[in-house]
């Protein structure tokens, strides 16, 4: 099973963090020293998690035949339609009759999430061309104001294409996946929540959120290197969910690895959700060297979380 | 790979015809020649789809042992919460730390893509115990005085017990399950939609969802008995997505089998989306008799179709 190739989709509108000092007088040095986060986009009002996905499909046509594709799995807090969900809408775009089409959240998590549903098709022998797209519209459910996360959150998408063989000399082997719930842990089913009725997007517990992010994306990355045999001196790149620098950089120092390992974005895209690994891997596809071992660790509202080792 | 025990839960509050001819002229007789639905439940102001499910979920404890579940899988296109989403309420409920956990939606097919994604685990040696619940807010979503969709919604949910293993007398073996999109065919990704912050439920293309609704089917269901070399004289039953009586009798016209094949719960409960067949099953569960052939056949928004094959 094999990543083939990532492309990505930003929306144009910049948010810098002045916005955010003349709205609810958070300044942009309050911002930066406790998330990282310098600016982040926002989709247009036409725009949507179902818009952002065809987009980032379109851009991974112009360098993948799509086809062949024979599964649809899309990840998402924060859909536009559920019924008319964005794998449908990708299938209409796609023009591909009669395939598996499936979206589904775990949150911050649903990257991996969708990566073990294609591994379950793959297994089954039910599909071996999968496509995954990966949006997130948070400014359509956030509330700019709140103080406590208003400014956290960017809008944005990735595809990406997920085959059972190798077919590109960028694809990626992916060697191992492991997702799990956490709901029993802390303040799993009220750290974070969406609520589209009854809301919106917040966080009302954040330091909960924060203290189980480290521990679960060190621990994940931990654990699935040793599943392989693998210590930290074998990995080459990390890539943690994009939800705050300093969670970034606190795995970091707890594994001990040096920072130039870890890779973020969340610096100018903010917290795009379950998109945001994705992004960080479709910004660094064709950088990553031939035999590059690669760990991408989530952890999201739910709790939900897991790990990924990829090998170039 | 076995349907071992199935539980519902119903809101205890019921909405008769009587209803909407106050509230937007629609008469009882009117709404049942064209629906066959009688009246249908309401969640409380204090339930969602998240309580629904858990409250299923106790049923289920009743006559299962859940305290091995190694999988949650849920499937809903209504939504409380899209972060800690029904499968983390329902992990947190049960209090199994660890597990896999992922929410879905193909709209009112999700029971089947839940099945499916069970199936995957299942082959890779992931999981052999899961637990699936299907809930369903629509009245949550619903403008109750739309004259075209508004009287045909009702709220529910289900939970199933689904093991690798025989496990029970009642136990089902799960023969095959096909589940696709069709976002390709007529007005599939606008037939009917759910919109949170754009308009909520509806269904703008009510006349090319019953059609392809009946059209689906009818042919899901001859083509999944072929893949077994059977025919229509071998299946004893036929649970179709619970949208309409008039779907549920052209599909059985169509097929030239006899009526009483047919069960249904669209009268009493409306449309309950991806819980309506689930629902059914779990009103029937103890009453089907060794050696019976099921067919659970569904179609839903985006579009969206399959059918499963049981066996008792």
């Amino acid at each position: 099973m094999y990543i083939s190739d990532v492309s990505i989709y930003l929306p144009e509108k910049v948010i810098s963090n002045d916005y955010f000092e003349s709205l609810n007088g958070l300044t942009n040095s309050w911002i930066v020293e406790r998330t990282g986060i310098k600016e982040r986009r926002k989709a247009a009002e036409n725009e949507n998690t179902h818009t952002m996905a065809v987009k980032a499909t379109e851009a991974l046509q112009e360098t993948s035949d799509l086809s062949k594709v024979d599964l649809i799995v899309s990840g998402s807090y924060t859909p536009y339609d559920t019924v008319s969900t964005i794998s449908h809408f990708v299938q209409h775009h796609l023009g591909i009759a009669d395939i598996p089409s499936v979206y589904l959240s775990s949150a911050c998590s649903s990257f991996l999430n969708a990566m073990e549903l294609v591994e379950g098709y793959f297994a089954m022998g039910k599909a071996e061309d999968a496509l995954i797209v990966l949006a997130e519209h948070n400014t359509a459910y956030n509330n700019d104001s709140n103080t406590k996360s208003g400014h956290l959150w960017g809008d944005g998408a990735a595809a990406i294409r997920v085959t059972k063989e190798k077919i590109s000399e960028h694809s990626m082997e992916v060697i191992q996946i492991k997702t799990a719930g956490a709901a029993t842990v802390g303040r799993g089913i009220d750290g974070v929540v969406l609520r589209p009725f009854d809301g919106g997007l917040s966080m009302p517990n954040g330091r909960d959120v924060f203290i189980n992010a480290c521990n679960y994306m060190a621990k994940s990355t931990q654990n699935i290197l040793e599943d392989n045999q693998m210590t930290m001196q074998n990995l080459d790149f990390l890539i943690t969910h994009q939800a705050n620098l300093r969670i970034a950089k606190n795995v970091v120092e707890n594994l001990e690895i040096p920072l130039e390992k870890a890779l973020n974005n969340i610096e100018y895209l903010g917290n795009t959700g379950c998109a945001g690994c994705a992004i960080v891997l479709g910004e660094n596809w064709r950088n990553f060297k031939k035999g590059a071992n690669i760990v991408i660790s989530v952890f999201g509202g739910g709790y939900s979380y897991g790990a990924m080792l990829l090998k170039k």
